[in-house]
């Protein structure tokens, strides 16, 4: 038997809910595959707050780079909203992510045949979309200094940000989004701006100068305003996307949202060694919280990138997926991509049926 | 009568075409209405650059201060697309802008019960979407500074921009939103990435500040990513938009594309005084330029932005809009927004159509 450290962190809202659905997941998987996991949980975002007083505490850094990968549910709540700047629980996720040096961000955007009718673009325009957006993570205008609050020369008050990137940021992101897209469809678009923005512009040459690594992968490049549009009017062109941090935490959610069932869909991010950490896209929905409603597939569904992506038991995780798409052709639905015809169930009980399908 | 000096930049790919269907459009409606235009026509982007060697030649942008409203066609081509920053076409765009201080982009999105079909969404989901995006034009990443290349402490090579706002610019901006949305739905969303941008921590505070001159409009924010989502998801939800630069480039077109009739859609960018500058928001189409296929509808409707919010001259404004309706309802459609049943014509004949109906 292989072991592996798992640390937890399931958190706020519907955290806890998922994060438990997706541990029995696991511990099953792994009994079948010979794998024994050791899970440990802690606080992060709004729960460390209330328990600690910041969003990350040490301890919970230290366990996760101390671990094998991380699972996250989810981060934030009505009730931390107005909290100042460093004591917002989302602080807690920035500060995982550089922490665990998880540069690349993995976000698959599939629309599967069960489920086209939950997407609110035409079934014509939403079936068959399958595409992977490769965001980076850990720079750009979510890190880069200076930063803060002043004045400017005429006294006025300003907020400002620097959105900048070195050549190695763009390099070792661009590596991973060709290696990805190596073993998908071979295809990469470039999202930049490179029509106004600097760091675009060596954005851009850098991924240029990568490619020449990659001459079976087909490479474009798209302004940014343009992709957003591209997403909406023909989201099949797409294979793999690589972007910014910023530019791919916009396109990626409205990828998302294009499957019309981001209650499925998870994410990875990885570093160049260390834990990867993985969490499901969607938020921590406060307002169904604790009432056994939310859709832990996109949480099981991390945990399948977790084994492939973050240990390489890609027999596993391909175990994980194949249930949760078995779960789905026997029609169990939580409310979220629930339509008529099929089994409505909960949270608990969707996990249940994964169990079975395992 | 009334005298206007418009100066018309028809510029690249489509332009020509299109400006000049406007150009008999305004014509036509000012006889009617007792306006006198007098017109003159001028070089900018890539056309300015074959001419000239500059993006923007310093006549054009004389010219274009002391007119009275400024039309412009579309900007681009791949001709130029290799060109040094410097010397690229969309450069003379953004530097018309910051010439003409025109902070205020207003980008109307409404999807006209005639074209519903037009969308890639779903008909209940697009039907009835009738929504302004007001987007701060002058300030923040595009023009912030310092920006450009450099390198790091580890002598890495950099790419950077800096995305800043100071309270004036918040201030005016918030200001034509609120008054925008005053004549709308009386609903504003305020767009910014605040849970991580100190720039959006300003925005938000500020946006929030100007509020309380406007008790009637209601106010709200969402995070970008989740704008973006929303405007996929229920794009009705929205009634007046306002963001800021970066992000206005990228929301504006989404909720552009989401109308699935892009070539209809125009723009108008305004100024605390001086000369307004209206374009369609569509590009130069470099593909089908000069081969008389272009929808000049965009530019049409242009045109009555022009006289609305440039000139005053709401009841000419309204007899084109009218016009326009008048020439979909007797089923004329160029290319793009042909549908089975309709009568298939080229930029020109649109253009005779409106004209017709005016
Ligand atoms: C919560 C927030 C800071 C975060 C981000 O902007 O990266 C989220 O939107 C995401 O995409 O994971
Ligand atoms: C051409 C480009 C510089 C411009 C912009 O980014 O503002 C365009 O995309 C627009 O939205 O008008």
């Amino acid at each position: 038997t292989r072991h592996y450290i798992i640390t937890l962190l399931p958190d706020d809202g519907i955290g806890p809910e998922v994060i438990s659905v997706a541990k029995n997941v696991l511990q099953l998987t792994g009994s079948l595959e010979g794998i024994e996991f050791g899970f440990k949980e802690m606080p992060v975002g709004g729960a460390a707050l209330d328990l600690t007083g910041v969003p990350l505490p040490e301890e919970t850094l230290l366990a996760a780079k101390q671990s094998d990968a991380v699972l996250l549910g989810a981060i934030g709540g009505y009730k931390w909203d107005k909290n100042q700047k460093h004591f917002k629980p989302e602080i807690g996720l920035l500060q995982l992510r550089e922490g665990l040096k998880v540069f690349a961000n993995l976000r698959p955007a599939c629309v599967l045949p069960q489920l086209v009718d939950a997407s609110t673009l035409k079934k014509e325009v939403a079936e068959g979309v399958d595409l992977m957006v490769v965001r980076e993570l850990t720079g750009g205008i979510y890190f880069g200094k200076p930063r803060g609050f002043g004045t400017n020369e005429n006294g006025d008050e300003i907020g400002f940000n620097t959105e900048v990137y070195a050549t190695y940021e763009i390099d070792r992101i661009a590596r991973v989004a060709f290696e990805t897209a190596r073993k998908r469809g071979r295809k990469l678009c470039s999202v930049d701006k490179a029509n106004v923005l600097e760091a675009s512009m060596l954005w851009r040459q850098r991924v240029m100068a990568i490619s020449s690594e990659y001459p079976d992968v087909e490479l474009s490049h798209m302004y940014v305003d343009n992709a957003a549009m591209q997403l909406v009017c023909n989201p099949k062109q797409f294979d793999t996307i690589i972007t910014n941090n910023i530019f791919g935490d916009i396109l990626s959610d409205e990828a998302s949202m294009i499957t019309g069932s981001i209650g499925l869909l998870p994410s990875a991010s990885l570093g160049e060694a260390g834990p990867g950490l993985f969490e499901p896209i969607h938020g921590s929905a406060p307002d169904i919280a604790g009432q056994d409603k939310a859709n832990p597939l996109a949480t099981v569904l991390s945990a399948a990138m977790l084994l492939k992506y973050g240990l390489g038991e890609e027999k596993a995780s391909q175990r994980i997926e194949t249930a949760v798409l078995d779960t789905l052709n026997r029609g169990f639905r939580t409310g979220d991509i629930y339509s008529e015809g099929n089994k409505l169930v909960g949270c608990k009980d969707m996990g249940e049926e994964v169990l079975n399908s395992i």
